[in-house]
């Protein structure tokens, strides 16, 4: 791996008094931000870059913590000296968004007006809820516009989103493994993984909190079935194939094949730690992303309002948001004259490429960012 | 459609007394398979064809009861007078499969060692102990050889086993939807479905009948989780898109998109009706599926044991058992220089297109039919 970790960080926490309007029409009369920064923030503080994080993500994107050196931020091969998000020319800032379980306000702290946990009363947040969110942290940080907002999956979403709703505070985007919007069958598996959980007998109507009790089979069915659609067919082939994990078959509902055991341990790992109402609200601001919907599905007209210098990377194995989604981003910015880089990257690990460490893909986003001057 | 159907129908029942021995090395002491049959098998017993069934299919592949007229047969639209499967030359045979839940020895019906249903203490059978059970039933018919053994998705698995366990029983074999084994990625979705049903409170080990409820959450995920595969990624686009169920946004975790309106519906219905135990051991026996295993992987050795003549057929739009994988049986038949007839049918349906009515799709079997010389 190139350039270095950031080592040690610490997490932080913002408290908003403000409240926030959503987009479903709640209100949050006051919230938390639990957020990360890397790197030095210049006196112009024009070199700030906001990672927004993907479905299971969070604040912790880089380096580890002083007691916990096996924590290691989920990001940590992009960020870094020499890395390509370099910590020697940006001030790199990472937050666990609204509705999440690593810090921020979300459906397992209290609620202050009962004191008890959000739970089912935590409104649906929507992505540009995030984003409105994330701009009140820029400016607590006195950032006015940002170097670059990036993200993989729904934190490419974000920066997206980012790009129309405050295109002059936004100088670059880089939107990776996104979609303008998702398909039918995107929210089809969504759907199915929010009933795993609704249909549990230990969600008790998503107050399962008061009850001593988690819906772990259903977020663990979900989290399974996740899995799937993060991996490419061909990669599971070559990882999996049909090896036993015995040597002959057992003839019962017991783990068979290896790709049985890596699901179910995936599964079981995922529901031992992450909220289940933390992962219906995700998955809900996934189905609900659209921005086009605002230019009655004009997408051109859309994009039309950025004004950002575009990154767009897709992956060639993922077919949970395919290179055809990615390229409907970038049609849209060339339709507006924008000024638009796509890389298509050929790695073999389906959706979760973003997360990989790979010469090529690392070095395209490196050398976009080293072009930017702060 | 062309010809027309068969009619009234009537369903008969066989009893085994005969032990069989299983893949598994379980042994079921006696049995009973339901059936049906359309059209007149002739005095040389030369002209049936054995119809095998799905995942969630049975015996009743045409027509309709006398006192159901709306339970019309799931392949009724090619089986009749002047239909592909045509009953005034042919005569077709149907069943349910050993662990249905459609009335022959399964997991539902009691077990005469215990006076009890079977549960949990129902064997785990295999495409091959369907083929020696189906190969009772033909000895009890009088049919030492089938004109055609046929069959769509892990009915086509049937006919393709038929064909190399029962060489000189089996003079054509028509495999559609199918392959030659399930990859990782289909034994994934199989074993999230499972783990959906074996983990629902309701499923009791499996012995859920004697506490008189069912593990209806289970296998409606399951089913909810199947019907993504079984259609496409741009059927359901064009089917669903992201239409919503009311003109706009409720934020909550009701029906918004026509497709969770959909999918429920279809999970729904299912659990209603479907056996859950039987669903568990049909995805195992699609798992276990593989022929070549017996020798070492080899498909073209395996298939070295055929002798009929073959019409394999795939769907262009299935991603569930794609082309490529169809023509992995053509090209081990090819290299034996077997008889081997292929088509992939451009068809908008997914893995469903199996069971559509399509001039081209029914035109190619038909076609094959005709020239059998009974």
């Amino acid at each position: 791996m190139s350039g270095q970790s950031v080592g040690v960080v610490e997490s932080q926490r913002a408290h908003f008094d403000q409240p926030l309007h959503l987009r479903s029409g709640g209100v949050l009369p006051a919230y938390d931000l639990v957020y990360e920064t890397y790197g030095t923030l210049n006196a112009a503080k024009s070199n700030a870059i906001l990672v927004c994080h993907a479905l299971s993500g969070h604040h912790h994107v880089a380096g580890h913590y002083a007691d916990q050196p096996d924590n290691i931020g989920w990001w940590d091969n992009i960020v870094g000296p020499g890395r390509p998000l370099d910590t020697d020319r940006f001030f790199i800032v990472g937050l666990n968004n609204l509705g999440g379980c690593h810090g921020s306000t979300g459906p397992s702290t209290l609620n202050p007006a009962t004191g008890k946990p959000w739970g089912a009363d935590f409104p649906i947040v929507a992505v540009n809820d995030w984003v409105h969110a994330q701009a009140r942290l820029a400016d607590r940080l006195g950032i006015d516009s940002w170097a670059a907002v990036m993200g993989g999956s729904l934190g490419g979403m974000q920066a997206l989103r980012w790009s129309i709703t405050f295109p002059q505070r936004v100088r670059n985007a880089i939107v990776i493994a996104a979609a303008p919007k998702l398909s039918a069958q995107n929210i089809a598996f969504n759907d199915v993984a929010r009933q795993a959980i609704l249909t549990d007998p230990d969600f008790h109507g998503g107050n399962y909190y008061e009850h001593n009790t988690r819906p772990v089979r259903g977020l663990r069915l979900a989290r399974m079935l996740g899995h799937i659609t993060y991996l490419s067919d061909d990669q599971m082939g070559e990882k999996f194939g049909r090896e036993l994990r015995n040597s002959s078959f057992a003839f019962d509902f017991d783990v068979e094949f290896e790709v049985e055991s890596y699901l179910r341990y995936q599964g079981d790992k995922f529901a031992g730690y992450f909220d289940a109402n933390t992962y219906l609200l995700m998955t809900k601001a996934l189905d609900y992303f659209d921005p086009s919907r605002e230019d009655n599905g004009n997408l051109t007209a859309t994009m039309a309002r950025t004004r950002a210098n575009f990154l767009i990377v897709s992956f060639a194995t993922d077919w949970r948001f395919s290179p055809a989604r990615s390229k409907e981003i970038v049609a849209a910015l060339l339709a507006n004259g924008r000024n638009v880089s796509y890389a298509d990257i050929n790695l073999n690990f389906g959706h979760d490429s973003f997360l990989m460490e790979d010469a090529h893909y690392h070095g395209v986003v490196g050398a976009f960012l080293r072009n930017i001057k702060p």
